[in-house]
């Protein structure tokens, strides 16, 4: 790899860092050139070099978002059922600073893609995505014995996905309520009530 | 009242109208005071004339998201303990469109109140209070014995209201898979799942 190549894959992988750090604290109302090139305390010049505009600068801001959630660190690979469904959950929960800042670029993401089809599409099969992992355990749990032969994997997965999703919000807007030991403790007390009666 | 203050209540509500249709079709990222004219067909100038720049316009938009949020249709009492619980939730749920572009608005209010301190502020004093109706409810089905006795008010109504805005932005992303009557019973069989089991 020439150095010029070099110097441009880390000038780039700078700008997108500058990126995470503006959107991480004011979101994507706040996420402009200027705050891009004073996050990286360059020019605003130097960033336009890398997006001609918003319209850009917020498409990228999605592609890091969506990079970072993949490649993000995961529960050890946990035994098959409701193990690897409460794996699943503390997966999205804001349980580390790493995963905070990405929740609350997520929900900050929801503004726009609510009214950007495009995004609004992509949104909506990222969510089925997220239940069907959670079906599979579901459905596991059921084979296993864990849940009751009549819970139904579709409906429990939205409502397992419900929980999780409200429960991000409420821990960023209220982080001393909801630490991540409290948080841990919701999930555990919710999957519990999941499980058969007579599994209890 | 005199007819001029007619006009300018008259016009004021037009504006009002405008900035929520406006929220309601391209949030938050969308609202400027050219967004808002066109809507009412009217001026950039005419709107200019209610609101200096955007920093007014969000927080009128802000205002009207209050006072519609109070203001809005409710589940006719219910008896308390479960049913009152269940009406709160239902309350909340975009059952209706109406309540769909509120908590669209909502929802889209949230990247902004991340990264504003005093819209945080208000938004963790907000939850909470929803979080203290919830609980008022949980004592009261607990005390009628539709819940446990062990139950812990504060830890379910977290609960609670997690599982009802994790539903919210679900259903938003997916009106499809999330018709209402979809949402009543998914609301149905979570409450179902909070009783004791010797009362099911």
């Amino acid at each position: 790899m020439s150095p010029a190549r070099t110097d441009h894959d880390a000038r780039r992988h700078d700008v997108s860092e500058a990126v995470w750090r503006v959107l991480a604290e004011h979101g994507f109302g706040g996420l402009t050139l200027r705050a891009v090139a004073e996050a990286m305390g360059a020019s605003t010049g130097l960033v336009t070099h890398y997006f001609a505009g918003k319209r850009e600068l917020v498409a990228h801001a999605l592609d890091i978002l969506e990079t970072r959630t993949r490649e993000r660190p995961r529960q050890k690979t946990p035994a098959p059922g409701l193990p690897a469904l409460r794996a699943h959950v503390l997966d999205i929960l804001p349980l580390t600073p790493d995963s905070t800042a990405m929740n609350r670029i997520w929900v900050g993401s929801w503004d726009l893609a609510l009214s950007d089809p495009a995004l609004f599409a992509a949104q909506t099969a990222r969510y089925e995505r997220i239940r069907e992992t959670l079906r599979a355990a579901i459905g596991d749990a059921r084979r296993l014995g864990e849940l009751p032969a009549e819970a139904d994997p579709v409906r429990l997965a939205q409502t397992v996905l419900s929980f999780t999703h409200g429960l991000v919000v409420q821990a960023l807007f209220d982080p001393e309520r909801f630490p991540p030991e409290h948080q841990i403790r919701l999930t555990d007390d919710f999957l519990a009530g999941l499980r058969h009666p007579e599994n209890q």
